[in-house]
């Protein structure tokens, strides 16, 4: 067996694994509650303006901007009032030449009124049998003030939400406002986790001496699930070329990647490089990734499915998940994903409390424990220690990544901390 | 009915909120698979110690150290090689003085080893009919290098994953490691979310003239999803005391709070504080909030349960259940939550590109987009423009928060962005 190991930094090794997979097509209708974090399959336009009618912002007096031009607290303008118009009726009165109406928020405005001044900007004077209700105006209201004009939120034919939106809060809100409740979003991708290697159980079992459980198929579907897919447990192989073929074709077929956690010695390295170079066209892309930990990781694509070959070393097998499989099930996913890999949304921004030595060319991920200062500045304090063990990262509160091209990163320098 | 408006900062309404409600008590059991995201609710303490046996790091030879000292390229260490451990099983070979035995990545070490030498740094010279396997040993092997001691990951009784900690991949991982699949977390709490305002009819419906659809249903579900809670939809209660009272009495018996988007006009919102106020003690705890946008926001405690009254303006309702919203749940989950109700997870670091003026003792939360540059470095730029509208926020990255304290933010200045 043919040993290929050209190692790819870690955005040349995720952009090489992009370019050859595409976005899974399929789309389905979720009702609106249930759309929170599905990716949008198409842009959704409005088919209505919002508002549709101008509404008050304030509580106050609908009236005719031009009626108030000049009015101050020395000087204030008197305007007769006709009425009163309340939240979610349309008003009967119309206001004329010096008149106007009392409003509330969020009220339609009645014809003839270009404006709302702010109650607390008028002093009511009350009717008496002498004269009708006066408002005095202590301020002038430009045309338009405290008003929400037809369309200002959003117009008919307009993009609301674009194609490709993991939805937040704010879309669902946007989505609601248009009345959309059945909202068509991507399917999810289903990617298929098998473990490898002859030391290791599931999970549920007790391990012999010299045996291990298996962690990476739990971590692995964790950030499966994180990134929108759908984790496919298909349990463990061992370190047998024949069974590794036959686990890893199943794998495939019933799913639209395959993560494989592949151990870390050479010789399965190996075993299972040449495995998946058979299983279709174009075979392995990337055999080895310039990061730590991680770097004895194998990134394949056959018959179009993605299969990605992580170091069995849990920490190894987490970070890589982190670099490479999230932005890849985003991807399959629909999302727009930069062709680095890199992904914003689980990244902060910290100051490194001392010194981190490093080797150039490798990006670096380091646990750390992140705190703030009095001021509120965010500060990364490396975990020293053993990095490659489960519980080093379960104490950790991220890991600072030290980039490809650095020695090394300086006390009090500003690092970007990914925080899962 | 009284108006009692005591508008306080946010840290202080919310520390104010925080200290009249507690955490709920209920634990539920559910699956490793499903315990990503829940809360633990108690700690975990290993019942193994981990790794059970001393483990290879690397692909090499167990020795004994002492039988490489002074070992170099120069001048070799010579052992024989007495066998070969597979991972996965007990070594039935043991390394005395003078020997070696090739040990795969996993594999448990033998008896008698107490270091691995890296396959890198040996030569092996095959056995010949004259003599046995022989390995030429380039380094010195420090005692225990590239071995994973017993219990260097975890020992028994050790806190393996603490309380209260949402659990993560790598958590998850740690509990596979150590065979827990049944996890003890929280139960999620219930929140009620009830919106009010004649003016206001379901998403699904057609609204007439002057009429709007509940759009803080949704977001508020939404944030309250993503903090871990059950929003339970209460549907729209009209603008009337009696109704109202009945509409929140019935939130409230089905929940564990109640997030009311209680309209912005003043008369509406003295008219909720004031049901608010008859629901049970202590009652209205904060009546305004020093944010913009969000002043008009109730915060009370009915007999033990928190009740938040949002605006009704979707924009302001978004702010307040992210600044204030969001922490509570999560509080009343079993979460760890500042006392200023601050929350990191969903914040980012960026440089902001424009000045941004404000008003000092209020903190501004402004729309913004976020864009790296050619260095990797986050930069906002604030969406000018009506904040107060939903598709504004459709269109934004994130929220940049200017504090309480500031009266503007500067060009090139760190600022802090919420990204819901």
């Amino acid at each position: 067996m043919q040993e290929l190991f050209t190692v790819l930094p870690p955005a040349e090794a995720f952009a090489t694994l992009a370019r050859a997979c595409s976005p899974m097509p399929g789309v389905e209708t979720v009702p609106l509650d249930a759309a929170l974090g599905r990716v949008l399959a198409s842009d959704v336009r409005a088919a209505e303006t919002l508002p549709g009618f101008p509404r008050a912002t304030m509580d106050g007096y609908a009236l005719r901007a031009a009626d108030s031009a000049g009015a101050s607290e020395q000087s204030p303008a008197y305007l007769r009032v006709t009425g009163d118009v309340h939240t979610g009726v349309v008003p009967e009165v119309r206001v004329g030449a010096g008149e106007a109406v009392r409003i509330h928020t969020g009220a339609m405005l009645p014809q003839g009124a270009d404006a709302v001044i702010m109650v607390e900007q008028t002093n009511l004077h009350a009717a008496t049998a002498a004269r009708p209700a006066e408002v005095e105006v202590l301020a002038a209201a430009a045309g338009g003030e405290n008003v929400l004009a037809i369309g200002e939120d959003v117009r008919t034919g307009a993009i609301a939400v674009p194609a490709g939106r993991r939805l937040r809060p704010a879309d669902a809100g946007g989505l609601a406002a248009l009345g959309i409740v059945r909202v068509p979003v991507r399917v999810r991708p289903r990617i298929a986790i098998l473990s490898t290697g002859d030391e290791v159980v599931a999970t549920g079992a007790q391990p012999a001496p010299a045996q291990v459980r298996d962690v990476n198929a739990t971590t692995v579907a964790a950030v499966v699930t994180q990134a929108g897919g759908i984790p496919v447990a298909c349990g463990i192989a061992p370190d047998d070329s024949v069974q590794l073929e036959r686990a890893l074709r199943a794998a495939l077929a019933g799913a639209d990647a395959v993560v494989l956690s592949a151990g870390s010695s050479v010789s399965v390295r190996d075993l299972t490089a040449g495995v998946v170079a058979q299983l279709g066209a174009p075979g392995v892309l990337v055999h080895g990734i310039a990061i730590k930990p991680g770097k004895p990781t194998v990134l394949a694509v056959c018959d179009g499915k993605p299969v990605v070959g992580l170091p069995g070393n849990p920490a190894s097998a987490l970070v890589v998940a982190w670099r490479i499989v999230r932005p890849l099930v985003r991807l399959l996913g629909g999302e727009r994903v930069d062709a680095d890999g890199l992904d914003d949304e689980r990244e902060r921004s910290a100051i490194l409390d001392v010194p981190l030595p490093s080797r150039p060319g490798r990006e670096d991920y380091v646990p750390c424990a992140l705190a703030r200062d009095a001021d509120g500045a965010l500060h990364a304090t490396p975990l020293f220690g053993a990095s490659n063990l489960i519980f080093t990262l379960v104490r950790a509160d991220g890991l600072i990544a030290v980039p490809l091209d650095r020695s090394g990163l300086d006390a009090g320098e500003r690092v970007r901390v990914i925080v899962p």
